[in-house]
């Protein structure tokens, strides 16, 4: 099942909707008592879980008479979370690691094998698909990351990494913005990266339910990987490309070491890092400027559909 | 005037109050139309402040008949903000950097003077005077950071410096609880700190507005410092004694940067940074062993009160 975040128009509150082909059916007119935000739907999400499949599950024309539907072109979609409660990012892929820092002329650090990292990064700068993202004023370097995140869908601490994966609601592509400029400034000083990345992160354009990704599914002892290919275009040249079996470390591991002495919540975000290729830093400016005002850039990720943002001045 | 979150169970909503001597008035009662949560206060905090500091104006006696109130001591005060909207800690005092970077043989970094610098960190695990902090399992060298936090109260992008003190709801003591082992291996790696940091920060004991603070206030060009001393103890003992008024970088500096092309919103926690000499890290092991389950630990600042929290396994 696919979900949304969607409104009418620019001032009216976010309220969330199945996908289904073209429309958006809403999800408090077609479940009963089921909240119209997101964020609490998640609250509840063992609750509500169920019902919502079995709506997804039902024929169009049915479900249209009875409750509000649109046409996926006549709303606005935002981040399938508006405002999460919270937004980790992790460093997990390897072939990102290694190449960024290639760039800059540093060896591999050990301790990354030992453990995966994350830092904190803003959580009330969230865009939606089709969202125009504002190049900060004092970068000349903005640069997109092609990753994948898992939105939390039950509250807990110390999660096994045997059990890591039942706490995760969906899936979306994420694009976390990157000030290059402000990031290597600000990184020397040994903490963050902050400014580098505050301004905007992308999500979307829908939260994937796992079921719709069981076919490309790999298990093992760190939990699920996903066979899926994942790729970056800037005005229609594809500029990335990679595999998300090729992670180093699992949603699971992450959210493993995420929660260690430490709650999530549902709603929280959890990025996976940059798949290799996965930015302009990455390829080098010789491949590719930075971006710059009027770019669009897209992220496609197999199941996961297309995150499109333009950039503006 | 000195604004509380409080509840009168531990299976109560936090409830904004007004301490008023040894009583704390809920402020839902007291003020019509009032919301009884803290966030919700903030959200329209140029709204709420003058109501409010009439209310804290008026005599005991008189409010104590119109409104609920109950003694300081038969209350459970949570943090200010039981939950902020975020939490951006900075590392705005020269000493503390200096010191704790040469307990590890580092030289200061040039760029630190360039720019204030500042990490997102947990505002999920935020908790009151009185407290229990539980000492992360996987930690040995568990830390205290005697930091002062401000609240933001307005909405802003952008924000000048010259301007950035208006945005200020009050301050509270921030302790940014340390594990310093975990800190120590992940920053390795060029990301966060995060788990160092994210099982648990403490604010309180409340909420106090700047006019309460004038008498010790000093405007200059860069915004607002405070002449206020701040001490911290651990079981009754003096470890820690420093000066706000020798930070680097004021508030309306580190406003300044956090809301470059960004935009804070009221509920957001800005911390401080460790004063010098705030923390076990900066006095070495030979001054003070790391914390243990058992010890309490005591924030005081000028005119913020005591911050008092005690470690458990």
């Amino acid at each position: 099942m696919k979900l949304v975040s969607y409104r009418l128009d620019h001032n009216g509150l976010w309220r969330s909707g199945i996908l289904q082909g073209e429309r958006v059916v809403d999800i408090a007119s077609a479940v009963a008592e089921a909240p119209a935000d997101m964020l609490a739907l998640l609250d509840q999400w063992d609750r509500w879980k169920e019902p919502l499949h079995e709506l997804s599950r039902q024929e169009s024309e049915q479900i249209q008479t009875q409750a509000q539907s649109y046409s996926v072109q006549e709303v606005i979609l935002g981040s399938p979370l508006p405002r999460p409660r919270s937004f980790r990012d992790f460093y997990a892929f390897e072939a990102h690691v290694k190449t960024a820092r290639a760039r800059r002329g540093l060896e591999m650090i050990p301790e990354w094998y030992d453990f995966p990292v994350f830092y904190f990064s803003n959580a009330a700068a969230f865009h939606g698909p089709g969202a125009s993202v504002k190049k900060p004023k004092t970068t000349q370097w903005l640069d997109y990351e092609l990753e994948i995140a898992c939105i939390i869908g039950r509250e807990g601490s110390n999660i096994a990494v045997e059990e890591a994966d039942d706490y995760i609601a969906g899936y979306c592509i994420l694009n976390d913005w990157s000030a290059r400029d402000l990031q290597r400034e600000e990184v020397k000083v040994g903490l963050g990266p902050a400014k580098g990345k505050d301004f905007a992160t992308s999500l979307g354009p829908w939260l994937v339910t796992p079921d719709e990704l069981a076919y490309a599914a790999r298990s093992g002892e760190q939990g699920l990987r996903y066979a899926l290919t994942m790729v970056a275009r800037v005005n229609g040249v594809e500029l990335s490309r990679g595999q998300f079996q090729d992670i180093h470390y699992t949603f699971a591991q992450m959210i493993a070491r995420a929660s260690a002495d430490c709650t999530l919540y549902p709603g929280d975000v959890i990025g996976s890092g940059t798949v290799g290729t996965g930015c302009i830093l990455e390829l080098g400016e010789e491949r590719h400027r930075w971006l710059q005002p009027g770019d669009v850039v897209e992220l496609e990720v197999e199941g996961l559909g297309v995150l499109r943002n333009t950039i503006t001045e």
